[in-house]
């Protein structure tokens, strides 16, 4: 068994802010974080997949494949977005970088066993930096 | 001579956008960075002095002063904010990274004088990386 | 369940060298790391917790308790200093980075629970980059 | 328990091609990869061992003993090499990283025995960097 | 004046050997490079352009214009190649990263004019990465 | 012309301490970097040359014969050294890094001529990063 990571890259803006707080309760709770005008990153999100090596073809994955599902899905669905204003799962969740983990794995799973049929290979990890220093895996 | 570069971040959001254009012409010329909702990046800020080393201390500035003024009137003023909506210069200017390196360098020579009387060190060179692969200078 | 990690830096000085072998013996043993005199590193530690997401903030833990934690504990505390000569645990033991790795490992979960009562989130793993091509994990 | 990840850095040539499958069809599978005349890569490549930290050395390996035997068996051997035509194993695999993974890890399992007798430490991990955003483990 | 510098990749295979000289002496000259069989890297170019801010745009040049043309003429046709079989000024020059550099921008300046009219902006710099030890600039 | 940068690594001590000052101004003017008992760094060294690229050859230098010159003057002789204590042109000149620089750009000078006779290339610059985030440049 074999893992293969790809890392892919977006910018986006977010703004930390619960609905179920106050604006003080907020302020104290995300810091400059919940600045209303937003602020933004470079985001750098890896997709580790797991399988055997395929014999004939040398490869746990076409690579290509697994492109294509992420720009659909994740890439290029966040590229350049306001997390909170843009995107659909945001608009019930708070856009932390936990937050997006998890909807980028919902993301993937949700179309997974439809784009690699007999499951070979599975989603075995997310993981995004949101900046080089601030890392989360789901 | 030495030069020294010390190294700063901020993370920000901006839309390029310019008032004196149409919304189509907008969109044709700055693409996804037209996004009306904005987007982010982790900025990289290189702050590069140039001067004589001291006889006596060994250094050609003390790197307390020069953070102690970027972190004033450049990292801090810029750190977590939304280009367009809270920095003044760019009620003006179109927020691309070409003129967040200008701002930066006019901001950091409309103080240097009192900073660093005298003369040493100069203010040799500002350069900021938006992402990894694209690179500014002034 | 989702894990978080930091990245932090300091600088440091350490000396290979076991009382109880002789010089010979330590020469042998850690070659150039033997120098009398010291050499140092920019160590980079990583800190992981583990923890649900809370669905009140989206946020695995608060990341300024957990900078507030290791900056008084580990890093504000090896920070420029000589590890042999100023650090309590290795007046008994080798500063190797693997015995670094076991004292910070050890410093953070003297005090974790009281950090954060109800085992939310916990200690995963405690990372240390002596060189970017060295690199230890607990 | 400690581990220890050392990298080791190479340049070699491959290409993607299966002698179990036409030109079309290796053209199909692996696109630009199946270049008849090869391309190449600064491979990375990650050791990782896992064991008890000595008491007496505070180490959990000698790093020269393993440096020496990476270099005999792996970074050396590979070094500036032409995958398929020079490496005996790719006269029967498709030179995939994924496949070269396998056949750095076989290789260091063959004789880690004999090199680290008493089975202290064990070989935890092989990684695999093809470039920076290709990454595969074993 | 502005200087915008873009990084661009790709992977390629080449062989240090001239046909000016014997066996003996390529070997010499060229030890391990010298290899019949070729060997690899992922090479890193910059390309730096310098010109003024437009007041309008608030750029320096069009990033989709400049990103065009270096993939017509460099990245694209350079990516996944053997530079001594494919390419074809390296049918006349050893495929050193010097020559590299040159040839790039050889090729660059041959169209320069023609894409940015006007002479805005400029070609100010080539810079190539073998490795990220090894580091060529025209 | 053309510029060859190459990096080179080496782990050692220093200390911050003037004697022409008195303990309170070493302690003021350098902070935490005064601390008695040292602490170090991962110091990484960039050498570039420039000349013509040699027609033959392809190469403006020989990468070999540079590395060998860095070795023996620089590299080698301050790796894994307590600057302070083990470096001659430091028991009169305060270890900073600007000092560095210009004891490592005095070295190669002294002993450029005798290695490259006919100025074929010139040493075009020093520049050492202390830290990734604080960089010094001859």
């Amino acid at each position: 068994m074999i893992q293969l990571t790809r890392r892919y890259r977006f910018s986006a803006t977010h703004r930390l802010h619960s609905d179920r707080l106050g604006d003080e309760a907020n302020q104290n709770l995300y810091g400059k974080c919940n600045n209303p005008f937003g602020h933004g990153h470079n985001y750098e999100v890896e997709v580790t997949v797991r399988g055997p090596v395929d014999t004939q073809t040398g490869r746990v994955v076409d690579p290509a494949e697994l492109d294509t599902l992420v720009e659909r899905h994740v890439r290029g669905a966040l590229e350049h977005r306001n997390l909170n204003e843009e995107i659909e799962e945001f608009q019930q969740l708070v856009p932390t970088t936990e937050n997006l983990g998890v909807i980028i794995d919902r993301r993937l799973r949700a179309v997974w066993d439809e784009a690699f049929p007999g499951g070979k290979p599975t989603l075995a990890r997310i993981r995004i930096y949101e900046t080089a220093r601030n890392i989360f895996e789901i």
